[in-house]
């Protein structure tokens, strides 16, 4: 195996390449010193073409489900609206009933994605306001990309109001998306999908609207306050003391996706891997979700045979796949194809797979 | 230089061996999967003796800001005491504030201790309930330490439920502590100063008691909730994506603190680096705070020269110093003796010190 081969297909934590790995091994720094402040505003600046944005970016030092609630607790007050159609995009009710506000759900069938009518719909004919509707870019747990652009419109239709909240955390870097001409308020994605770092910290964008909602929440605590990172931001830092590995990585990463491959050529390769993961595991797998909406990042396939069956003898052989989730644990597994992971070596791991799925 | 020689003496991040910032570059692996749960087990189980405690310990992907909001979050309905002598005690105040609880303040002077003495009058002359006391065990603004075990027992001889919170940031692994023998209830460190980590995690130690009194708040949320974290690590793992490349330096790193050098011995090497520190500056610097409280880890110094101009002259030398800190910041810089830093690393940097002070 080369350095640059990789065996592991997990849907995030996604493989790292060794050179990203070795930024981590830079010496410490003091988080208020000039050396800092200068990365810190490199990776700030980065960002803003990433989620095509001219709002503000930051960089929060937790998983993204701390920045799900982050969001909750920053912009909404009493009610909010989670449309669901898999395990992470029901996270967000989960932790909206953790933080005692009121919610209402919107469910899709699993393997499809939220429909932008029964979106209309349920907003037309529900007379209670909602401070925020949250929206699932790809959700990891089936596979699916939902229509964000669509969905964004039909809530800004209904209401001025209302934010945009979503999760983008196997989408950003690998599936297009465009903050500011989508009409959103806040959105993030953790770094080990798209980006290809290891986890630790979560990327995100929130919109003038968001701040200004956020003024307006008595008790948004501490570590979650955006108007806390927003002051910090402007002051070149972050209020509390960041995993200074993460920020000498996820730096030279930037440079590489917009600067060294391009974020369309990055986009265009998750294309080819799915349809290549698509196409290479057909005679032995169906596709478990919507055809018309398979994400680009990851794909989960029903196998004739018994998927945990398929994952063991892979692992065997040095691959590493990941499971099946929530309701589809049994009868799926998932090939993540995020991030770095080279076209050669995807398809080198479905060489494998044939040999194994079809025996 | 030679690999494993200091000249950062910031007090916290502090330096790291380079063989630790390698840690960080093994391979990713999923989160969920036996290799993590066996790496997770390993380090929740020398977390123990680290914390002296049999009860819960616990690792969290977040800074020791978010670990004092945790423990305000899982422990504090209504009312608290925050005990103050320095800027760290204090962030405990503003947290709480922003948290919306009701909170009292016992002051001591910047450099002088929490005395033991005031703490009892205090709870036995105010009548409110307290759900919690907070404690500081090192105050990093000042270079003082903070006599948890007297403390402890004035608040536990007036309360049986009055549960007591303790940060250990800049003391865990450097200075003694005895969490089940002193009684404490949540206690924590970020990784980045006693330990010598980056920073990026906090581990914590939490009693049955505080559990118990998780178990009764209703709206906890989910990134802070106590229970959470304890119900996953019943079960060998984290509820949220962890920072895995310090899992793996942490789980080297307690190996080495608790069988390599050995605690005791690293407690006697912080205690000469604080000897050294005192005497080889007190020739051109006064030590800001009291002599008998003076820490092991951090030293505070008003020097006769101009404080930033030492740090400059020193940072042309290639030695990094801590600033002063809030209203210490113009007439004290500090230096932080924590963590890995060899004695000898130590002393050379005190000869330049001499120099650059004196002259």
């Amino acid at each position: 195996m080369t350095r640059d081969e990789c065996k592991f297909f997990v849907p995030g934590p996604t493989w790292v390449r060794p050179a990203i790995l070795q930024e981590m091994t830079r010496p410490m720094i003091g988080h208020r010193s000039t050396e800092f402040r200068e990365l810190f505003r490199g990776i700030v600046s980065d960002l803003k073409p990433l989620f095509a944005t001219q709002q503000e970016t930051l960089v929060m030092t937790c998983s993204g489900t701390a920045v799900m609630e982050a969001a909750l607790v920053n912009c909404v007050s009493r009610r909010l609206l989670v449309t669901t159609c898999g395990a992470f995009s029901e996270r967000w009710f989960s932790i909206a009933e953790s933080l005692g506000l009121e919610v209402d759900k919107l469910e899709a069938e699993w393997g499809k994605p939220v429909d932008a009518e029964a979106l209309s719909n349920h907003l037309r004919s529900r007379r209670a306001h909602y401070d925020a509707v949250t929206l699932t870019h790809n959700e990891t747990s089936t596979g699916v990309t939902n229509d964000i652009r669509a969905l964004a419109r039909v809530i800004r239709d209904e209401s001025a109001e209302t934010l945009i909240l979503v999760d983008a955390v196997s989408s950003l870097a690998g599936i297009p998306l465009f903050f500011d001409e989508w009409g959103l308020d806040v959105c993030f994605a953790s770094v080990q999908k798209g980006i290809a770092l290891p986890p630790g910290i979560t990327v995100l964008a929130v919109s003038q609207q968001a701040l200004a909602r956020a003024a307006k929440v008595p008790y948004r605590g501490t570590y979650f306050d955006f108007l806390r990172y927003k002051k910090s931001a402007d002051e070149g830092g972050v209020p509390s003391t960041p995993s200074i590995p993460h920020f000498y990585a996820l730096a030279v990463q930037l440079d590489h996706i917009l600067r060294g491959e391009t974020l369309d050529a990055r986009f265009r390769r998750h294309e080819t891997m799915r349809e290549l993961t698509i196409r290479r595991t057909a005679k032995y797998a169906k596709l478990a979700s919507d055809r018309a909406h398979a994400s680009a990042t990851v794909t989960a396939l029903a196998p004739v045979k018994d998927s945990e069956e398929i994952r063991s003898e892979m692992k065997k052989r040095g691959f590493t796949l990941g499971g099946g989730y929530g309701q589809w644990k049994a009868t799926t597994f998932r090939i993540g194809h995020m991030g770095d992971i080279p076209v050669a070596s995807l398809e080198t791991m479905l060489d494998a797979l044939e040999e194994v799925a079809r025996a």
